[in-house]
C-alpha cells in the first residue's frame, strides 16, 4: 500500500460502475481521504448522470465530483494528432484505448491541483498496459504526487470478495455484476475493446456476443456506401460536404463503420508489460479514417516527407501504446509529423461494403500528381527520358564497384 | 544510343507480345548484333510457346530462344523472403511488380554469361521503376555488361510508329494491338498491376474492365470462405492441411482471393525516378498472406524482435521497390530478418469474405502466449502485480525529472 | 549543353578565381547571354574587392556585379541548425562542405528572381557532391531555371586546354595557376577540405603542405588552453563570458583551435554520386563545438529525446551531405531537432590540448543532473531501489519466456 | 528479500573484495544455503588466486570454488562483435562496462545448471545498470533461476553498518577500506570506469588520483606512436604485422592507449534506470580500435551497407548498455553487422600523440576505392559526367514539384 497517513485527497477516475465504487470506498476505508470523482464523457455511450447520483451515495460532496464531456477535446487533441502519423501499433492496432488514457490522466491532475488534492487513483489492473499509462501521465505532469493503484494493492482477490466487499458497504450492485464476466470493455468515442476469458485462447474465434459497435460483415447491407470525407491540414472536417465538429465527424463516420460491418479486428499484441494478450478491438470510424488519411497524403505529400513519416512510425505508435503521450520525444516526433501536414487537405470517396474500405478517387487542390508527368507529353515540369539513363547508371556505380571487387577476389 | 558497334549479342527480356517483337527487330536493325530471347513463366498466366514460334519467325536460332518456368524459384526465393518482411510499401502496395525484376534481370545475366552476350535488353519505359528495377540488377551482377533500353534510345515517339515499324519488318499484330491500349498491365503469380491512361486521374473511379484477377466484393458470394494456413520459420507451407509447393500454393490462394474478391488496391505512389503516379493492384493471394504472416507472428514472434523488425519495414520496402534486391543492405536487412523467422511456424484460421480477409485464431507449438500469464493463476512464469509498480516507477522517474524541471524554471 | 538560345540572364557563382573567370568568359561566348556575378563572404578567408575588379575586367556591368557578406547568416542559419542535431556523416565529418552550398544556391535564385534572369552557373566538377548541392537547391528553390553546369558541358578536357581558352580570351593568369594544383580546396568559416591528386592514394599520408587551417598537434603549445563556451538553446553563444554574434564565434573557436592543431581529419567517404572519394577536412572550431554541445546536452537533455536526436541524426547528416537541405524532410527532421533545444542552455569546459579537446565540466540552470538521484540520500524525486526489482522483472518477462520456450522445445 | 526457504544453492560472483565477501557471509548467514564462488578474469588486472584463498577462509568448499580466465571468450566474443559495429552509447562511449556484464552472468548460470544450483547472487548497487544487466542476463538464460541482489535486499544502509557486518563475521578488511571509498571502479580487459561521490559534480573536473589506466595527454611522450593494426573480416588480428588473439591484441593496444594519453571520456550520460550519471572511462586500447575500425571500413564497405550500420548503432548501443546482449533483437542486429563485415580486412595506419589517434592511411586487398574513378581518366568502371545531369534532374524531380505548388498556391 502506498503512505496510507499521508494521503489527505484523492482525484479517482470514477465511472460509476461497481468496480470504481468498491475502489471509491475502499479509499475511503483504507486510507481515510476525501475522495474527488472525476467521470469523463469520452463517448463511451454511457450517461454520466448516474454516476454523480451514485457518487453522492457513496458520501461524495457535490463540490468533489467531476463529471466532463471532453469527446471534443479527446478527438481534435487526442486522436486526430495520432491519426496523422498514420499510427497502427504492430502493424494493425489503432490505439484506441492508449490514446484515451494520456487525456484522462491529465484531466485528474489537473482536478488535483485545483483542489490541492495529493493523490490519484485509477482502476486499472496490475497485468495491462493502462496502469502504466494513467501513472506516467500523472508523474509527468505532477511529479509529487502520490499514485493510488488498489488492483495492485488491496488483497480483494476474487469476484466473491469483491462482491462481499460492496455488500458490507451498501455498494449497489447490479444483477448482472455479481458474477465473473465473460470478458472486459472498454469503450471511447474511437473504439471499443474487448478481452480476457472468453477471448483468452487465440485459437479460438471471438462469440459473436462479444462485438458491441459493429454488426458483423455478414449482417451488413449488399449495398455500398458511397462517402466523401474532407481534410484540412492532415485533419477530417468534413464528410459528404457537411462540415463536422472533430467528435461529430467521428461520431458520424462510426455511425458509417457500424452499420457496414468495418473495423473488427482480432489481435494478438505485446503488452509493454511483457506478455502477450489477445484482443478484438472494434474501431469502425476509425478505420475508414485510417485508410482515407493515408489517401489524402498520397496525392499531396511529398515522397521524401511520406517515407520519413513512415520510418518513425512504429516508434511513434509504441511511445503512445506504453504510455509515453506526455514525453519529450513523442513531441518531437508530433512536431515532425505536424509540420508535414499542412497542405494534407482534399477529399477522399471512399466506398464502404460488408466489413471494407475501398478508395474510389482523391483530389486536393494542393496536389502534387502531376497528369503531365506521367503521361507522355510534356508537363510544366518537363521529365526527359535520357535523364533517367544517368539517374540509374550512378545509383548502379557502387554495385558495380562491389560487382567488379567479387570478380577480381574470384568470389 | 548506347554504343552500337560493340555490341555483339543481347539478350532481351522477350515476352512475346508486340511491343517486345517490335525491340527484338530493332535491336537486329540498329545494332546488327545477334539476339537470345528470355521468356520466363512467373505466373503471368499466359502460354509460352507462342514466344519461341514467334522468336523463330523472327528470325532467332532455336538456340538463342531460352523459355523458362521460374515460377517455384520466384514465390520460394522473391515472393516468401519477402513475406517474412511485412513488407508494405507506402503502408499498403505489396511490392508485387518490384519483386519479379530482379530474378528476370538474375537470369538474363546469366544467359549472358553462359552464351558470352555483352548486352542485355528490357521493354521497360523511360518514366517508370522497372528500367531501374532491371538496369540495378543488371549492374549489379555484371558490372561491364551493356545495357540496351529501346524505349529510352529510340525515335518511335507514337503508337502509330511504332505500328509503322511493326508493318516494315513483318512482325504479326493482333487487331486489338493496333490502337492505344486504354491501360498498361504487368502480372506475374504475385499480382496484377494496371497503370495509365484511363486510371490516370486519381480522383476518378477504377473502371471494372480494368480489373482481370478478382471478381468484385459485391459479386463474391455471400458465404465466407474459411481456410487454415500452415507455416513453417515463416513460409507458408500447407492449406487446410494439404502441403504444398511455394508456387502452388500461392496459386491456390490466388484462386480462394479471387472469389472472394480479395487483394484490390486503388493506389497514388511514389516512383523512385520522382513522380507520383497512380496504379490499381490485384494480390489476391498476396493479400491473405499478409496478414497471415503477421497473426502467426503474433503468437511466435518475441516483441523485441517483432518491433525491430517494423521498424525497418519501410526501408526494406523501399530497397525492393527502388529496385535494390541485389545490393548489401538488402542483404543485410534479410539477414536479420530471417534470423527472425526461426519459429514462426503453427497456424492460422482465416474467414475470406467479400473483399476483406479475417483472422478467425492462430496455433503454435511454439507459442509464446502463456495463459497463465494474463489470467489471473499463477503460471510458470509468475507475473506479480507489485512488479508493476517499480516498473512504472521507474520508466516514470525522467519524467518527474523533467517535470520538476519545469516546475523549477516556472515553465 | 544547356538549350543555349533559351539563356538571356545567368547569376554566376563567382569566386574571382581564375576557374570561375573561364566559366564567366564561357558563358558569355557560349551563351551569348548576359552573366550575372554573385560572391560571397562565407568566411572563405579571401577579399572580395578583388572579385569585382576581374568580374568588371572581364565586362560584367557594375549592377550586375554582387558581392555580399553572408558570414552572419551562414553560420547562424545552417551551420549552428546542424550542429543542434551533433551530425556527422559517416561518423566522422562535420559536413563543412556541405552545409555552405545551400547557402550560397539560395542567394544566386534570389538574385535571379530579382533580376529577371533564367538561368544559374556553378563551377563545381561532374564527379563531386557540389554540384549535387547546388542544383538541388536551384531547383528546389526555382523549378523553372535553366542550370548551366560548365565542367559537364564544355570540352575544355586538360589543363593546357583551360589556359589556352584563358589566354585567348586575355584572361589574367596567375603563375602558380599555370600548372595543375596538386590538390583542390574548398573553405569557409566551418572548415577547409582538400581533395584530389597527392591526396588520392588512401594509404599515403597527407604531406604537410595541405593543411591550412591548422598547425600540427606537434607544433601546439605545450600548455593546455582551457576555455568556457556558453550557449543557450542549443546554440553557442559565448566564449569565456564574452557573447559573440555566430561568425564571430565560431571565427574564435577557430582560432583557438587552429592554434592547438585541432580539427584535422583524413577521410574516405561515400559520394552520393556513387563512388568513393578520400578527403582532408580541417574544423577546428566546429571539431570543439561539436563536444561542447554534445556535453550541454548531456546535461540539459532528457534520455528519450536524447536517443531520438541520435536515432535520427546519420539520415539528417546524410540529407545534407547529399544536399537536400531545401527538402521536406530535413525541415520535418530540423522541426523535430530544435523542438528539443529550448532548454539546452548552460556553460561547458573544456580544455584544448595538442589536437585534443577534453570535457572538464558542464553546468546549467536547466540541468536534469540531480545529485540526490545519484547518492544514497533520498532527493526531492525518491528513488526506491526496491522499484528495480519490479523494473527488471517486467523487463525479463519477455526474455524468460523465449528461455522458457527454449527449454519446452529442447533447444 | 527473496523467498529465503527456497534456494539451496546460489552461484555468486564473487571478485574476492571486501563487499562480496560481505554479501557472501549475508548469503550463507541469512538464506542458509551452500554459496558458490565464481571469480573471474576479464583483464580487471588483479590476481585471482587471493579471491581463492578468501573463499576458503570464508567457509567455501574447494570444489565450490570457480576461478576462471575468460580474457580471450571476453574479447573475441563479446568486445570484437561489439566493435564491428561501431558502437557508441549517447555518441561517445565505448560501452566497456556493459559488454562484460552478460559474460560474467552466463557463467555464473552455466555452473548454477552443472551443479544444479537455484540462485544467483551479483553485487551491483540497486541505482545502477549494472543489477539490470546481470539480472536480464541470468534470467534470459535461466528463466526459473531465483535472482538475489543483496543491496536491494538487506539493511545495510551505510558503510560503517558493512563493516560492523564484516568485523561481526571475521571478514579480514584492509585498511583502506573501512571509510568510504571516494569513487567506485569497475575494471576489465577493455575499460575502468570510476564514478561516485568526488565525480558527482558534473561540473567539477575530474581529479588526477582518478585515473588509473592512462597518463595524461600531458605526461605523455613529445614523440608519437605509428602503429599499424590488421584487420580480418571486421576484427582486428596483428599489430605492426605480428598476429595476435584478441585478448593479447587488446592489451597491446591498452599499453600503447596507455602511454599515449589516450581514451579517457568525462561523460554525463543517462542510465536505464531512469536518472543521469556522470562516469569517467578510461578506454586506452578500445578508442584507438573503434577508430582503426572505421577507418577500414571506410575503404572496404560499400555505402549502403555502412549507412545502413550507422542507421541502426544507437539502437545496438543502447541495447548492449541496457542488458540486453541476450535478446532477440540484439541478435538480429548482430546477424546484420556481422553480415557487412565479411570483407572488411585490411591495414591501418595510425598516429597516436598525447591524447588522440589519427589515421594516416589504409590499405586493404578488398578496396572499393577506386583511383581511377576518382580521377578523370576513364576507369574499369567508367564514370560519364553527363550521368549526373540526369542523376540530378530526378533527384531533384520532387523538388521541383513542390516548388511548383508553393509557386501555384502563392506560398
Amino acid at each position: 500500500m502506498s503512505d496510507t497517513k499521508q494521503v489527505k485527497k484523492v482525484v479517482l477516475a470514477y465511472s460509476g460502475g461497481l468496480d470504481t465504487s468498491i475502489i471509491l470506498k475502499w479509499l475511503q476505508t483504507t486510507y481515510g481521504c476525501e475522495v474527488v470523482t472525476f467521470t469523463a464523457d469520452l463517448g463511451q455511450g454511457e450517461e454520466l448522470e448516474p454516476a454523480r447520483k451514485k457518487a453522492e451515495l457513496l458520501g461524495i460532496k457535490p463540490e468533489n465530483i467531476f463529471i466532463e464531456d471532453l469527446r471534443e477535446e479527446f478527438v481534435r487533441d487526442y486522436v486526430f494528432p495520432m491519426f496523422r502519423a498514420n499510427a497502427h501499433y504492430e502493424g494493425l492496432y489503432l490505439l484506441g484505448t492508449s490514446i484515451a488514457r494520456p487525456l484522462i490522466g491529465k484531466r485528474q491532475i489537473e482536478i488535483a491541483e485545483e483542489l490541492g488534492a495529493d493523490a490519484v487513483c485509477h482502476g486499472a489492473t496490475g497485468k495491462g498496459n493502462d496502469q502504466v499509462r494513467f501513472e506516467l501521465t500523472y508523474y509527468a505532469l505532477k511529479p509529487d504526487v502520490t499514485v493510488i493503484a488498489p488492483w495492485r494493492e488491496w488483497d480483494l482477490r476474487s469476484r466473491e470478495q469483491l462482491i462481499d466487499f460492496a455488500e458490507k458497504h451498501q455498494i449497489p450492485i447490479a444483477k448482472d455484476k455479481r458474477g465473473d464476466a465473460p470478458f472486459s470493455v472498454d469503450a471511447n468515442l474511437l473504439h471499443s475493446s474487448s478481452e480476457g476469458k472468453v477471448l483468452e485462447d487465440p485459437a479460438a474465434e471471438v462469440p459473436d456476443y462479444v462485438f458491441s459497435r459493429t454488426i458483423s460483415p455478414e449482417e451488413a447491407p449488399d449495398t455500398p456506401t458511397i462517402i466523401t470525407i474532407g481534410f484540412e491540414r492532415g485533419d477530417p472536417v468534413s464528410v459528404d460536404g457537411t462540415p463536422m465538429s472533430p467528435a461529430t465527424l467521428l461520431k458520424h463516420l462510426n455511425d458509417l463503420g457500424r452499420d457496414n460491418g468495418i473495423g473488427r479486428l482480432d489481435l494478438v499484441e505485446n503488452r509493454f508489460v511483457g506478455m502477450k494478450s489477445r484482443g478484438m478491438y472494434e474501431t469502425p470510424g476509425g478505420t475508414i479514417l485510417a485508410l482515407a488519411h493515408r489517401a489524402i497524403e498520397s496525392v499531396t505529400l511529398d515522397r521524401g516527407a511520406a517515407h520519413l513519416k513512415d520510418e518513425i512510425m512504429p516508434k511513434y505508435a509504441e511511445l503512445i501504446y506504453n504510455g509515453f503521450w506526455f514525453s519529450p520525444e513523442r513531441e518531437m516526433l508530433q512536431a515532425l509529423i505536424d509540420k508535414s501536414q499542412e497542405l494534407v487537405s482534399g477529399t477522399v470517396r471512399l466506398k464502404l461494403y460488408k466489413g471494407g474500405v475501398h478508395v474510389l478517387g482523391r483530389e486536393s487542390p494542393n496536389s502534387l500528381y502531376d497528369q503531365d508527368l506521367v503521361t507522355f507529353e510534356e508537363g510544366a515540369v518537363a521529365y526527359d527520358h535520357r535523364d533517367a539513363a544517368g539517374f540509374i547508371k550512378l545509383n548502379a556505380l557502387r554495385l558495380r564497384t562491389l560487382a567488379q571487387r567479387r570478380k577480381k577476389l574470384g568470389l
